[in-house]
């Protein structure tokens, strides 16, 4: 297997901080035993912890008002797995990636999933792109893919999703992530119910091209590119659309889909309550679909979704296994870095939501209890778990600090000489 | 029949606008005729148009800040139902009241009933109201009422619901109509997927208590009074709970329960689509469920409901019922016009959605022309059908001029002089 | 003075529609002289409105996710000028464009102002873009511009600024716009008070260098592309900004670039109140920065803008000038259509606001008649002016139907087969 | 000075949490220490640490709804006081409360005085209510107050805020604070700029009545009880008025008072900048202004506007000394429970805001080192600085664990006992 980063410099990076980490780790597992909790099994379930990140998320992301290209951005999917494989080497949290076509799409299957592999690596949910067109396209998405009024075009946009299962199935992928912009920028310009019937007709031949152990995530989204309706707009169209579609049919949240005020824990608690939670995209927004960092924004929300996993795999036991994957968009940071950094929050709730001790809560609820109810939460959530993470990380071969122990490597300065800059935008995606 | 506008007077008042309503009605007609439709068919849909009135839309609505009473509120439902008539004859589209209990609990429904004959009224669905304490109520809804953790609060708010069926039988109504505003205001305050099964199982036994030709409409609201977690928060925790409990349960859309932003015409073709359209609480909001005036905000969005409509009606024929009802806090205005003005512009929207080519649209929409398309429904809302709507109500028996009618016939003055002022605010809903 | 437009085919198409458009004119003209109203008066204010519009906005605009080009796109600002003067010369409300530096820095600026005048148009406020960078630019605006940390970088900024006035000057405009997208994705990226002051000091110099009959307008905006904090996010901020540079600095109000719920038409009522108001970006939106066709989403609100355009008029008097500007994203029409259509809106909007009787809404104000009140502006907005806005056109020299006159003249195919399609998207704005 | 928590249970609760507390103060200390940081003086700065308490906060608030009454609550000012003590007593971060007037009139400001002094309290900020009639009051303000368009109207509202800066004379109190529900629920209910202007006017007077050392607190928000438009809705009004009135009056900012996706903490950087921040009503919120328990739904926030709070003491010295009042709703919730656990979120981000090393911020501020600047923050935001909390409150003479102590104490059971339950709702007021 072959490592990007030094292993030798991880562990030197190691033995720097390790007086202070045994004695933070020591200082907070007091204050845990003293509580009842042993941060042992804390650590544990941490290192337990995975999270996919999307292979586009390693390339510098834009609006569309400019992109500020950063250095030694990868130029194909070899270089985007290697940017990956240096996240799970250092933080030991994401061995999974998430590949998008056509633009990774390889000229042999095997050999990327070779690759992978040597890396440490496996591949996540394959996503398909209907919203964009691609040179010497036959039919343009320009007024949509699987709900165009054109049934060639619909059949186009059908034929690369069953081609993406394939490309997944090579690759040993599990799920397809559909989502698509299809929707219209004012009212009238199509009819709100015909496009929905028109991409139940689409996902159908989709649905019926899934392998028996596969899984499709239907993504909602409120607003973008369509501006006016989208078609796939809130997690009550995701919902009866995957009810209709049969039960290898989930949905999938992405955290800045949203309304604005949207309460979306409870969507997370609804969707595992009748079975149709599929997945989830991570990122933070304050406006709309920002795609910032994960725990960036709003870092008790990010928390409060995690309190409602632990809540549905108490109930539902181990089938319990929603996908888990970062989706953001790293404008004015390096991207490995805000990757390494946003699994780490991630992780940081998952292990945080287990600080609630759940038999206790429902006692309190039972007693209409509010405050103490409400402060079982707030105390988990204040408890800084940073020594459990980065313990978690030493211990599975990681990086105490993955972003000190990455700029100590000295890898995006020798990629950039590798990798000469790209003239425009079109190859790193900005979903 | 008892009539409390004076007939000589409507007669008098009409006569006085005939002839300035007669030649805009040949000046509208000619227009209208030169893009090739009928102002007579137009008319006589207007005339055809029904909208329910709140029973408690007829007091002085307020804030939590404050409540500025208005002269002559009605005291009980009898003086409600006087009120309500009144905008029945002038406007002669809200033929039907929707009464709210226990605030309008009668002691005897038969003379309820009898009342509501004599003035020409009949009885839309009936509401239930766990959402307040009643004095010498043994358990307080504090904490919820059908998904109370105490199942003895749980059974006193299924009991009152399934009295309300038995007034709303011995009234003549089809319908129950079930808001509750249970929900949490604090993270952890109850258990997010708990409250919901509490929900569905008190629904249960209020759905088995239901007559055969009755429908129960479940209301979902994002937030107010609960301002961290609504359990019934939006149109999909609405439709799954509908659909789980079985046909006769149906979604009812209140146009400002929604988060900002949302696109709920688009809400009401996805409800229709899936056959969970039960029916509407009209009103207009600016930032939360404001309850405004029907179409004083964003009139145009009102269209594209009825848009919406008028595309589900020629799909569904005529099965397709939705109940409408206007549901208003008419904080500053008299509430009798408020009602009456608001009965017109609802109806306004009706007659304009009417205008639109639906065959001619379909296919601009199919040859992606989206410009065309978008102004066909521009169109159709720019047309002034004031006229259309004014000789609606002439010939129907009702007032050219509904609000100038009103204030010409003195009926506040009177009623203001027969009903005192009230002290507090109990007496009238303000939901 | 160059026609793009055959003159003998507008005439032929407003000859073929004379006969309608005499009719409803004629009918419209005897329902408003019921209400006491001239039409000609209101035929002849319609005809002196102009807007001007964008040069970017002749191009398809996009998203992030994709653009998908029109036919025929201009390359180059002369190109752009051809596609304005067809959008003029059918509509005759568009005689000024607003230019983009340096998208479209000419040559040699007195070969495009003279171009300009020999299509009968003039130069509206001219634009800085800092907000992406070009090629071959010494210092990036990743991290912002006239906010830059570095003070290089805020020069380089400013004097792209002065340069932009010189332009204007030679092209004959009396203003620049500035609009930054400078601001944080993460909290803590730069220091929020220390970069509004470092914006400041770059105005000062810019405002320095503006011509004494000249005015600088500050646009803010809520977010996109800064998703945390944006330096100029709200009117409070430009307003502040504005008053501290002095009297030439004034505020420009885009409708798309506020919060949600926001009350547009009171932001334009403050500040033509404290003298602030410069101008406006005329668009529609539903979720964000849209940037839709103006009118085409929310129609009453526009009006509303309006309704307080004509307030001001009548209180401040002819010094009352704010700047009229269409800004627009055109992803799935026609930009030259939707721009025409978009013009005819905003010019609707501005002739439905004169038909409110200001007296006499001051009068039932001041006696607290809330419901008339509200009628008033509402009667206004539901006049269909449409007859004046197409008798404006007709008598002005411009098409009775724009759009269909537009079609007919063959225009587009024609320039699709003279400009060769664009590979990329970088020579079309998309702000 | 009259104690009403028994100083020996105080003392016992404390003891019995000692070992703990010193054990994990031990542990953070550590910790801190390893960052280079100091843990007595961050303990001394939380004592140092005062947050005021709305007089109105602990009665049981409600919705328009319903309010839902707690028991033993106050029946009056003194038994107001009394409540507002147990909450000093227990936390020692309250050490002042504010009056709402006429709610808490006293026939003699001296014995409240006295009362006050007794329990060591001192007056904060008074304030005005002219958004409710009071019984027998000569003039309503359904129409408005200090905006309204009869000058009898306004002269009763002006005179009732002078009379409060009398009382708050007599009281000790050093400033206003100015809150009108004042607006329009209609589009042309009133005219936008003539509101403001006669609110102006009424300001005016307003502050040529304050003492020398007064200041007036304007309050801005953005909606309900006016639901179209309020006059003073946002902080760019609130900005603009106080720089017309003068440099006694100034901004308040309440963090609930915003439209969705406002950036807060800009806000509060801007009114620093410009010298306008007058203080806050600290609360939480996820819809509208929900009034809920500080930090309780985005702790991350509230930290981000101490952050700027520190920011701006760093530049201005100790001259900046904006007011911090909490403005909580306790619905369901014990109110001394909530206001003692609010002042707590509130003095923790006040802490977590010291932990930030501002001179290394800027230093990767400058180079653009935008993820660690972000980490920057979240570290100190991700410390649990609970025990520095209940230490300083445990040196200061208050409880470990103030709702803990406060049950074991049985207050509420002996005021439940000495003050029957209220009938109506009128007398705790829902601010």
């Amino acid at each position: 297997m072959t490592t990007l980063i030094d292993a030798g410099l991880v562990a030197d990076h190691n033995a720097q901080l390790a007086t202070r980490l045994e004695a933070d780790y020591e200082a907070l597992g007091g204050m845990l035993a003293r509580r009842g909790q042993d941060i042992e099994a804390l650590t544990a379930l941490a290192q337990r912890f995975a999270v996919a990140v999307p292979s586009w998320g390693v390339g510098t992301g834009g609006t569309r008002f400019a992109r500020f290209a950063g250095r030694g951005e990868p130029r194909n999917v070899f270089e985007k797995l290697d940017d990956c494989a240096v996240i799970n080497e250092l933080t030991r949290a994401t061995p999974a990636v998430s590949p998008h076509f056509p633009w990774d799409r390889p000229t042999d299957a095997k050999e990327l999933r070779q690759k992978a592999d040597d890396l440490g690596l496996a591949f996540d949910a394959v996503n398909s792109n209907t919203f964009q067109d691609q040179q010497n396209q036959e039919h343009t998405y320009k007024y949509g893919s699987l709900t165009a009024n054109s049934s060639a075009t619909r059949a186009q946009a059908v034929k690369h999703n069953i081609e993406c299962i394939e490309l997944g199935r090579e690759l040993g992928s599990k799920a397809l992530t559909v989502w698509v912009g299809d929707g219209a920028n004012f009212p009238g310009q199509h009819n709100l119910r015909g496009a929905l019937e028109r991409y139940l007709d689409s996902m159908r031949e989709i649905y019926a091209a899934l392998p028996d152990d596969w899984n499709v995530f239907i993504e909602h989204k409120l607003f973008e590119p369509a501006f006016y309706a989208t078609t796939i707009a809130d997690w009550g169209t995701s919902f009866a659309c995957a009810t209709a579609l049969g039960p290898k049919a989930k949905c999938l949240v992405d955290l800045g889909h949203h309304a604005p005020n949207t309460n979306i824990e409870m969507i997370v608690a609804r969707l595992a309550q009748f079975g149709k939670l599929g997945g989830f995209h991570f990122n933070d927004s304050k406006y709309g679909d920002d795609d910032l960092d994960s725990g960036s924004i709003n870092p008790f929300q990010l928390f409060l979704v995690f309190n409602e996993l632990a809540d549905a795999a108490l109930r539902e036991g181990p089938a319990f296994k929603p996908a888990y994957m970062l989706d953001q968009s790293h404008n004015v940071t390096d991207p490995v870095e805000s990757l390494m950094n946003s699994a780490v929050e991630v992780q940081r709730a998952y292990v945080q939501a287990a600080l609630v001790d759940r038999a206790q809560l429902a006692e309190l609820q039972e007693s209409n209890d509010v405050l103490l109810s409400a402060q079982a939460l707030k105390q988990a959530f204040r408890t800084d778990v940073s020594p459990i993470l980065a313990m978690a990380r030493v211990r599975s071969g990681g990086a105490a600090d993955p972003v000190a122990c990455y700029r100590a490597s000295g890898y995006r300065d020798k990629v950039a000489s590798a990798r000469p800059a790209k003239a425009g935008a079109s190859s790193s995606g900005i979903v």
